[in-house]
Protein backbone atom coordinates (compact mmCIF):
# COMPACT_ATOMS: atom_id res chain seq x y z
CA UNK A 1 0.00 0.00 0.00
CA UNK A 2 1.19 3.09 -1.05
CA UNK A 3 0.66 6.88 0.39
CA UNK A 4 -0.97 9.83 -1.86
CA UNK A 5 2.51 11.79 -1.29
CA UNK A 6 4.34 9.15 -2.82
CA UNK A 7 5.59 10.14 -6.06
CA UNK A 8 5.00 8.05 -9.25
CA UNK A 9 8.85 7.49 -8.92
CA UNK A 10 8.94 6.12 -5.90
CA UNK A 11 6.56 3.77 -6.34
CA UNK A 12 7.93 2.51 -9.44
CA UNK A 13 10.73 2.15 -7.22
CA UNK A 14 8.88 0.27 -4.80
CA UNK A 15 7.91 -2.14 -7.58
CA UNK A 16 11.35 -3.06 -9.13
CA UNK A 17 13.86 -1.57 -6.87
CA UNK A 18 14.10 -5.13 -4.91
CA UNK A 19 14.05 -7.50 -7.90
CA UNK A 20 16.69 -8.14 -11.25
CA UNK A 21 14.17 -9.23 -13.66
CA UNK A 22 12.15 -6.98 -15.60
CA UNK A 23 14.22 -3.20 -16.84
CA UNK A 24 12.73 -0.57 -18.20
CA UNK A 25 13.56 2.20 -21.25
CA UNK A 26 12.37 5.51 -22.40
CA UNK A 27 11.39 6.62 -25.72
CA UNK A 28 10.34 10.56 -25.16
CA UNK A 29 9.36 13.10 -28.16
CA UNK A 30 7.07 15.88 -26.22
CA UNK A 31 8.46 14.91 -23.16
CA UNK A 32 11.78 15.83 -23.57
CA UNK A 33 13.42 13.84 -21.08
CA UNK A 34 11.22 14.49 -18.75
CA UNK A 35 10.53 11.07 -18.00
CA UNK A 36 13.53 9.55 -17.77
CA UNK A 37 14.75 12.78 -15.50
CA UNK A 38 11.63 11.71 -12.64
CA UNK A 39 12.44 8.05 -12.89
CA UNK A 40 16.49 8.57 -12.15
CA UNK A 41 15.70 11.30 -9.57
CA UNK A 42 15.20 8.20 -7.51
CA UNK A 43 18.57 6.57 -5.95
CA UNK A 44 19.01 3.29 -6.74
CA UNK A 45 16.71 3.97 -9.71
CA UNK A 46 20.01 2.06 -11.98
CA UNK A 47 18.87 -1.32 -10.74
CA UNK A 48 15.87 -1.54 -13.56
CA UNK A 49 16.53 1.90 -15.40
CA UNK A 50 19.07 0.99 -18.09
CA UNK A 51 18.65 3.65 -20.49
CA UNK A 52 16.46 6.79 -22.65
CA UNK A 53 16.12 7.91 -26.08
CA UNK A 54 14.72 11.87 -26.62
CA UNK A 55 14.07 11.74 -29.85
CA UNK A 56 12.87 15.20 -30.87
CA UNK A 57 13.20 14.90 -34.37
CA UNK A 58 12.19 12.81 -36.87
CA UNK A 59 15.78 11.76 -38.34
CA UNK A 60 16.64 10.58 -34.84
CA UNK A 61 13.15 9.01 -34.49
CA UNK A 62 14.19 6.71 -37.69
CA UNK A 63 17.52 6.13 -36.58
CA UNK A 64 17.73 5.45 -33.32
CA UNK A 65 13.90 3.82 -32.43
CA UNK A 66 13.72 2.42 -35.93
CA UNK A 67 10.07 4.36 -36.54
CA UNK A 68 9.47 3.80 -40.40
CA UNK A 69 9.82 6.83 -42.56
CA UNK A 70 6.32 6.58 -43.92
CA UNK A 71 5.28 6.73 -40.67
CA UNK A 72 6.68 9.91 -39.85
CA UNK A 73 5.85 11.49 -43.38
CA UNK A 74 1.80 10.10 -42.91
CA UNK A 75 0.10 10.03 -39.88
CA UNK A 76 3.50 11.78 -38.97
CA UNK A 77 5.21 11.99 -35.56
CA UNK A 78 2.04 12.77 -33.40
CA UNK A 79 0.34 9.97 -34.12
CA UNK A 80 -0.69 6.03 -32.68
CA UNK A 81 1.07 4.59 -35.31
CA UNK A 82 4.60 6.09 -34.61
CA UNK A 83 3.72 5.94 -30.43
CA UNK A 84 3.71 2.37 -30.68
CA UNK A 85 7.01 2.20 -33.42
CA UNK A 86 8.52 4.22 -30.81
CA UNK A 87 7.66 2.48 -27.71
CA UNK A 88 8.68 -1.02 -29.71
CA UNK A 89 11.91 0.37 -30.99
CA UNK A 90 12.96 1.44 -27.35
CA UNK A 91 12.94 -2.05 -26.38
CA UNK A 92 14.76 -3.18 -28.57
CA UNK A 93 17.74 -0.34 -28.86
CA UNK A 94 17.91 -0.66 -25.15
CA UNK A 95 17.27 -4.05 -24.54
CA UNK A 96 14.77 -3.46 -21.69
CA UNK A 97 11.65 -5.81 -20.61
CA UNK A 98 9.21 -2.74 -20.69
CA UNK A 99 9.46 0.62 -22.57
CA UNK A 100 7.31 3.69 -23.00
CA UNK A 101 6.86 6.00 -25.41
CA UNK A 102 5.47 9.73 -25.59
CA UNK A 103 4.84 11.96 -29.02
CA UNK A 104 2.36 14.74 -28.76
CA UNK A 105 2.44 18.48 -29.10
CA UNK A 106 2.89 20.41 -26.02
CA UNK A 107 2.94 23.94 -27.77
CA UNK A 108 2.09 26.50 -27.78
CA UNK A 109 3.20 26.01 -31.52
CA UNK A 110 2.92 22.83 -33.87
CA UNK A 111 -0.81 22.61 -33.47
CA UNK A 112 -2.41 21.73 -37.11
CA UNK A 113 -5.93 21.14 -37.80
CA UNK A 114 -6.73 17.77 -36.87
CA UNK A 115 -3.81 17.64 -34.00
CA UNK A 116 -4.26 20.18 -31.22
CA UNK A 117 -2.19 21.74 -28.29
CA UNK A 118 -2.18 19.27 -25.91
CA UNK A 119 -2.65 16.00 -28.37
CA UNK A 120 -0.69 13.40 -26.59
CA UNK A 121 -0.06 8.98 -27.92
CA UNK A 122 1.30 7.50 -25.13
CA UNK A 123 2.82 3.38 -25.52
CA UNK A 124 4.00 1.01 -23.44
CA UNK A 125 5.67 -2.07 -25.05
CA UNK A 126 5.76 -5.40 -22.84
CA UNK A 127 7.23 -8.43 -24.13
CA UNK A 128 3.55 -9.79 -25.21
CA UNK A 129 1.80 -6.62 -26.55
CA UNK A 130 1.96 -2.82 -26.99
CA UNK A 131 -0.81 -0.33 -26.27
CA UNK A 132 -1.03 2.65 -27.29
CA UNK A 133 -3.78 5.50 -25.09
CA UNK A 134 -4.41 9.07 -27.21
CA UNK A 135 -5.19 11.60 -24.45
CA UNK A 136 -5.73 15.45 -25.02
CA UNK A 137 -4.25 17.04 -21.87
CA UNK A 138 -5.41 20.60 -21.13
CA UNK A 139 -3.21 23.69 -19.97
CA UNK A 140 -0.06 24.96 -21.27
CA UNK A 141 3.22 23.41 -22.08
CA UNK A 142 4.35 22.58 -18.82
CA UNK A 143 1.15 21.05 -18.03
CA UNK A 144 0.81 18.90 -21.01
CA UNK A 145 4.55 18.20 -20.13
CA UNK A 146 3.61 17.22 -16.54
CA UNK A 147 0.58 15.24 -17.39
CA UNK A 148 1.96 12.99 -20.30
CA UNK A 149 4.98 12.51 -17.96
CA UNK A 150 2.81 11.14 -15.30
CA UNK A 151 0.33 8.84 -17.74
CA UNK A 152 3.46 7.12 -18.74
CA UNK A 153 5.04 6.71 -15.10
CA UNK A 154 1.19 4.89 -14.30
CA UNK A 155 1.77 2.79 -17.42
CA UNK A 156 4.77 1.37 -16.53
CA UNK A 157 4.01 0.76 -12.99
CA UNK A 158 0.80 -0.74 -13.41
CA UNK A 159 2.69 -3.28 -16.23
CA UNK A 160 5.65 -3.44 -14.09
CA UNK A 161 3.40 -4.89 -11.15
CA UNK A 162 1.81 -7.28 -13.64
CA UNK A 163 5.26 -8.68 -14.83
CA UNK A 164 5.94 -8.72 -10.66
CA UNK A 165 2.79 -10.25 -9.64
CA UNK B 1 22.42 40.84 -22.73
CA UNK B 2 20.80 38.53 -20.38
CA UNK B 3 18.90 39.06 -17.30
CA UNK B 4 19.54 37.37 -14.14
CA UNK B 5 16.33 35.98 -14.22
CA UNK B 6 16.43 34.05 -17.12
CA UNK B 7 17.52 30.72 -16.82
CA UNK B 8 20.14 29.00 -18.61
CA UNK B 9 17.72 27.27 -21.46
CA UNK B 10 16.31 30.50 -22.08
CA UNK B 11 19.45 31.91 -22.93
CA UNK B 12 20.69 29.05 -25.00
CA UNK B 13 17.16 29.65 -26.88
CA UNK B 14 18.46 33.26 -27.29
CA UNK B 15 20.90 32.01 -28.91
CA UNK B 16 20.04 28.98 -30.97
CA UNK B 17 16.63 29.87 -32.01
CA UNK B 18 16.60 32.18 -34.59
CA UNK B 19 19.23 30.42 -37.20
CA UNK B 20 19.40 27.22 -38.67
CA UNK B 21 22.72 26.34 -38.78
CA UNK B 22 24.12 25.10 -35.42
CA UNK B 23 22.27 22.17 -33.41
CA UNK B 24 22.65 20.09 -30.09
CA UNK B 25 22.64 16.59 -28.54
CA UNK B 26 22.88 15.38 -25.16
CA UNK B 27 24.29 12.14 -23.49
CA UNK B 28 23.13 11.68 -19.79
CA UNK B 29 24.30 9.80 -17.36
CA UNK B 30 24.30 11.12 -13.99
CA UNK B 31 21.44 13.62 -14.77
CA UNK B 32 19.20 11.47 -16.39
CA UNK B 33 17.67 12.91 -18.74
CA UNK B 34 17.06 16.40 -16.54
CA UNK B 35 19.46 18.18 -19.53
CA UNK B 36 17.32 17.25 -22.48
CA UNK B 37 14.09 17.99 -20.08
CA UNK B 38 15.23 21.29 -19.55
CA UNK B 39 16.52 22.61 -23.15
CA UNK B 40 12.97 21.11 -24.02
CA UNK B 41 10.77 23.05 -21.37
CA UNK B 42 11.46 26.53 -23.99
CA UNK B 43 9.33 26.36 -26.51
CA UNK B 44 10.67 26.50 -30.13
CA UNK B 45 13.65 24.14 -29.25
CA UNK B 46 13.21 21.39 -31.85
CA UNK B 47 14.65 24.55 -34.13
CA UNK B 48 18.21 23.94 -32.56
CA UNK B 49 17.62 20.46 -29.65
CA UNK B 50 17.07 16.91 -32.08
CA UNK B 51 17.75 14.50 -29.40
CA UNK B 52 19.56 12.97 -26.39
CA UNK B 53 20.33 9.47 -25.21
CA UNK B 54 20.13 8.56 -21.37
CA UNK B 55 23.20 6.26 -21.45
CA UNK B 56 21.99 4.92 -17.73
CA UNK B 57 23.85 1.52 -17.81
CA UNK B 58 27.22 0.54 -19.88
CA UNK B 59 25.57 -1.93 -22.10
CA UNK B 60 23.74 1.47 -23.72
CA UNK B 61 26.94 3.36 -23.35
CA UNK B 62 28.79 1.10 -25.37
CA UNK B 63 25.83 0.51 -27.69
CA UNK B 64 24.03 3.74 -28.68
CA UNK B 65 27.20 5.41 -28.06
CA UNK B 66 30.01 3.55 -28.79
CA UNK B 67 32.51 3.82 -25.67
CA UNK B 68 34.91 1.34 -26.03
CA UNK B 69 34.54 -1.74 -23.67
CA UNK B 70 38.16 -1.05 -22.18
CA UNK B 71 36.93 2.58 -21.32
CA UNK B 72 34.18 1.20 -19.22
CA UNK B 73 36.09 -1.54 -17.78
CA UNK B 74 38.82 0.85 -16.93
CA UNK B 75 38.73 3.39 -15.72
CA UNK B 76 35.20 3.27 -15.52
CA UNK B 77 31.87 5.18 -16.57
CA UNK B 78 32.55 7.92 -14.14
CA UNK B 79 36.10 9.01 -15.64
CA UNK B 80 37.35 11.51 -17.89
CA UNK B 81 37.89 9.20 -21.24
CA UNK B 82 34.03 7.47 -21.21
CA UNK B 83 32.48 11.69 -20.58
CA UNK B 84 34.62 12.43 -24.28
CA UNK B 85 33.45 9.05 -25.78
CA UNK B 86 29.98 10.13 -24.37
CA UNK B 87 29.94 13.31 -25.56
CA UNK B 88 31.66 12.25 -29.71
CA UNK B 89 29.44 9.03 -29.65
CA UNK B 90 26.23 11.56 -29.40
CA UNK B 91 27.27 14.14 -32.13
CA UNK B 92 27.62 11.25 -33.86
CA UNK B 93 24.57 8.91 -33.32
CA UNK B 94 22.51 12.16 -33.33
CA UNK B 95 24.50 14.24 -36.01
CA UNK B 96 24.54 17.05 -34.20
CA UNK B 97 26.51 20.45 -34.02
CA UNK B 98 27.02 20.40 -30.52
CA UNK B 99 27.05 17.25 -27.81
CA UNK B 100 27.60 17.30 -24.13
CA UNK B 101 27.66 14.38 -21.42
CA UNK B 102 27.57 14.03 -18.30
CA UNK B 103 28.99 10.84 -16.19
CA UNK B 104 29.31 11.36 -12.24
CA UNK B 105 27.93 9.88 -9.03
CA UNK B 106 25.20 11.25 -7.92
CA UNK B 107 24.27 9.44 -4.86
CA UNK B 108 23.92 8.77 -2.30
CA UNK B 109 25.09 5.02 -2.96
CA UNK B 110 27.98 4.45 -5.84
CA UNK B 111 31.12 5.78 -4.08
CA UNK B 112 34.01 4.00 -4.14
CA UNK B 113 37.32 4.99 -2.97
CA UNK B 114 39.02 6.96 -5.36
CA UNK B 115 35.01 8.37 -6.86
CA UNK B 116 33.19 10.12 -4.10
CA UNK B 117 29.43 11.44 -4.24
CA UNK B 118 29.57 14.59 -6.36
CA UNK B 119 32.71 13.87 -8.58
CA UNK B 120 30.75 14.61 -11.95
CA UNK B 121 32.87 14.57 -15.73
CA UNK B 122 30.99 17.04 -17.83
CA UNK B 123 32.16 17.01 -21.40
CA UNK B 124 31.33 19.23 -25.11
CA UNK B 125 32.08 17.73 -28.30
CA UNK B 126 32.13 20.33 -31.10
CA UNK B 127 33.22 20.12 -34.47
CA UNK B 128 36.80 21.07 -33.90
CA UNK B 129 37.61 19.54 -30.51
CA UNK B 130 36.37 17.92 -26.90
CA UNK B 131 36.81 19.72 -23.47
CA UNK B 132 36.32 17.56 -20.23
CA UNK B 133 35.58 19.09 -16.73
CA UNK B 134 36.04 17.39 -13.49
CA UNK B 135 33.85 18.35 -11.19
CA UNK B 136 33.35 17.58 -7.08
CA UNK B 137 29.89 18.96 -6.26
CA UNK B 138 28.63 19.49 -3.11
CA UNK B 139 25.33 18.65 -1.77
CA UNK B 140 22.56 15.52 -2.31
CA UNK B 141 21.52 13.74 -4.98
CA UNK B 142 19.33 16.51 -6.22
CA UNK B 143 21.81 19.12 -5.75
CA UNK B 144 24.24 16.86 -7.82
CA UNK B 145 21.51 16.48 -10.47
CA UNK B 146 21.26 20.25 -10.76
CA UNK B 147 24.66 21.29 -10.93
CA UNK B 148 25.77 19.18 -13.17
CA UNK B 149 22.84 20.08 -15.47
CA UNK B 150 23.43 23.63 -15.06
CA UNK B 151 26.78 23.27 -15.89
CA UNK B 152 26.26 21.33 -19.06
CA UNK B 153 23.76 23.98 -20.52
CA UNK B 154 26.47 26.43 -19.63
CA UNK B 155 28.70 25.02 -21.53
CA UNK B 156 26.44 24.65 -24.57
CA UNK B 157 26.07 27.77 -24.02
CA UNK B 158 29.64 29.31 -24.45
CA UNK B 159 30.22 27.14 -27.54
CA UNK B 160 26.73 27.74 -29.44
CA UNK B 161 28.09 32.05 -28.82
CA UNK B 162 31.41 31.13 -30.11
CA UNK B 163 30.00 28.91 -33.19
CA UNK B 164 27.57 31.79 -33.49
CA UNK B 165 29.80 35.07 -33.27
Amino acid sequence: MTSDSESLEERLHQVLGSQTNVTVGTAESCTGGNVAHRITRVAGSSAYFLGGIVSYSNPVKAALLGVPEEVLVNPGAVSDPCARAMAEGARWALGTTLAVSTTGIAGPGGATEFKPVGLVYIALATPDSTVVEEHHFPGDREAIIEASTNRALELLIHAAERLIA
